[in-house]
């Protein structure tokens, strides 16, 4: 695919270096930002507040403030959405009227994790909103790539999934560059749930190394946490190698030792025995695996799984629990088999296709 | 498992700290020296040449430096092999005469690697020396776990297979603790591919960093080399989860992100532009994956099955292929679907399981 025009939502470090990249790319970018005067500095010097010393290519016309026009929208081959899973609802719901629904564009997520008050995923949003013939052929992408990276042509790989493997396949065209390899896949679900997920084990991560915890302690967790990842996921009804992709054990080993990443901070900062009040008081905003372990909590009952790293993880963030006696807890566990797949459940992707009006063998 | 009696070959890193953690989980244990110095020391003053600073418990005993005599060996409970791969074939030799087949003790191997003249994993060249019998039962421990934080008692967890679960689960007992934690499995073959493959994943991990590539590309080489592990694992018979467990991504996650390991510092000095053969002469003694290199590259070809990376790496050590022309190369591939497991041939670990006198549904 060359030569497309392309709208992204969201002219934050990840948007704006996608835009870089697709620009580079010989395709034709329209940046979407809600700030008046970041939309001017882009298009009058070609910089932006993120990545202050980049110039971005002229291929890149910033637009807004106000939301994209109904022509633009008509006018573009794929919308990508680089804003947060909070704002995904929002956002949908506007453009909903101002599409061509017998001339969809490709639509293209990059925000990970669960929204807050209802516990969706961006597909069950995606169907809310826009209906479920749309959730069908949205496209998923997300793998282990920091936005700083990314703008200098680090080479990069990420997993391009979608339900419709046509889909993931025009996604995977649109981005796929030597630096920028695209690996396609049919399971957004499992996909989502990685995504999300990987951040509350980054805090354990964080958590381990604050306590003192050395090498190999990081990778048993790492590892036990990738297992415990994958019986939720398969129970929910995700398939379990997509817990081995990119999406999976790539962002979750990239998240988990990245010493720079908010959630690996704010365990970090637990380990040393600070309390979460004011972690957070002196972070600035929430890190999203705060959040993400809430309603993992609600999920691992609904769903009776095993998951005693997310549990102490819980019990740590709103129940007071001490970060050390958690720790000799979880090392008190008695011995088990190491993987103990379920037999898949999967009702809740059960649900979700069944409101995608899909329906798959269990 | 309370008051085993262990005779442990090879008082190397791996095999002293085994023997201190077995004796401090009251365990009687006999630690096996060709060394006359090292078994005096040990034994006059508890300290050894390897962890100068440490005090073994005084329920360690060394014996040696002569093969241990044919009363020892049927005194005791449990045999754990602590020796390279290459010297595991010379020492069941030895051993063979001087068992009692009628009250057998536990085997437990801890070594990694394929045997150099013959690419026989350890499970096989067991069936050669003591019988298939024996193979049958013996166990094999294996996951992240460096040597130096396990005489520390930093939390470890490792991998305890068999192909009889009844003997994983006995070798589990005798090491378990909150601080070594045990999971057991089945599968010896994937387990012991894992561990000998790794090594070779740990150059190309060296090799990205001193090519000067960061952590997206790192996290994409261990993804990828971890999908290209389970790949080959599968082809050649193994389980696919294997290479979830603790002897698999954990293993190979501590490996490729070790700048301390040797397979690692091979990989970093050839992207830096130094050639193999300097490197060898200047590190004292050839990393344990620069051999696997070439084995892996005959059971790639003889499996006929998709390898690119470990194909790039054999090319750069023994085809003296530009190592930035062989990453450009891997980055120029054509995209694909992510995760292309093959329809599982398994023929290797077939003939394997038939020379065991098992056999198993494909």
């Amino acid at each position: 695919m060359d030569g497309a025009k392309v709208l992204i939502f969201g002219a934050g470090n990840f948007g704006s270096c996608l835009a870089d990249h697709l620009a580079d790319s010989s395709h034709n970018v329209f940046l979407w930002s809600r700030d008046g005067n970041a939309v001017r500095r882009i298009n009058e010097t070609h910089h932006s507040d993120v990545f202050t010393d980049h110039t971005f290519p002229d291929t890149v016309q910033a637009v807004g403030p106000g939301f994209p026009s109904q022509e633009l929208i008509r006018n573009v081959d794929v919308l990508l959405f680089a804003i947060p899973t909070e704002g995904i609802r929002e956002t949908l719901t506007s453009l909903k009227p101002l599409l061509d629904e017998k001339h969809l564009p490709l639509l293209i997520f990059v925000n990970k994790g669960i929204e807050i008050a209802t516990n969706a995923l961006t597909l069950e949003i995606i169907a809310d909103t826009c209906g479920p013939a749309i959730a069908n052929v949205a496209a998923f992408i997300s793998g282990p790539s920091f936005a700083k990276e990314i703008i200098k042509r680090q080479p990069t790989s990420v997993s391009v999934v979608s339900l419709s493997i046509e889909h993931a396949q025009r996604a995977s065209d649109l981005f796929h560059q030597p630096w920028f390899r695209c690996y396609t896949g049919e399971d957004p679900i499992g996909v989502e749930l990685a995504g999300a997920l990987k951040n509350v084990y980054a805090i354990a991560s964080g958590m381990a190394d604050g306590l003192g915890f050395e090498n190999n302690t990081r990778a048993s967790l790492i590892t036990r946490g990738l297992a415990e990842m994958t019986r939720i996921g398969t129970t929910y009804g995700a398939s379990p190698l997509t817990f081995l992709s990119l999406a999976g054990v790539g962002d979750l080993f990239l998240t988990c030792s990245s010493s720079t990443s908010r959630n690996y901070t704010v365990g970090h900062r637990l380990g040393k025995g600070e309390k979460l009040d004011h972690i957070i008081k002196t972070l600035g905003s929430v890190a999203e695996g705060v959040t993400t372990a809430k309603a993992l909590h609600t999920l691992i009952s609904r769903l009776g799984v095993n998951a005693p790293i997310a549990t102490g993880i819980y019990e740590v963030l709103y129940e007071d629990a001490d970060v050390a006696e958690k720790a000799k807890w979880l090392m008190s566990l008695p011995p088990v088999r190491e993987l103990d797949l379920p037999e898949s459940t999967g009702k809740p992707a059960q649900q979700l296709l069944k409101k995608l009006e899909l329906t798959r063998a269990a």
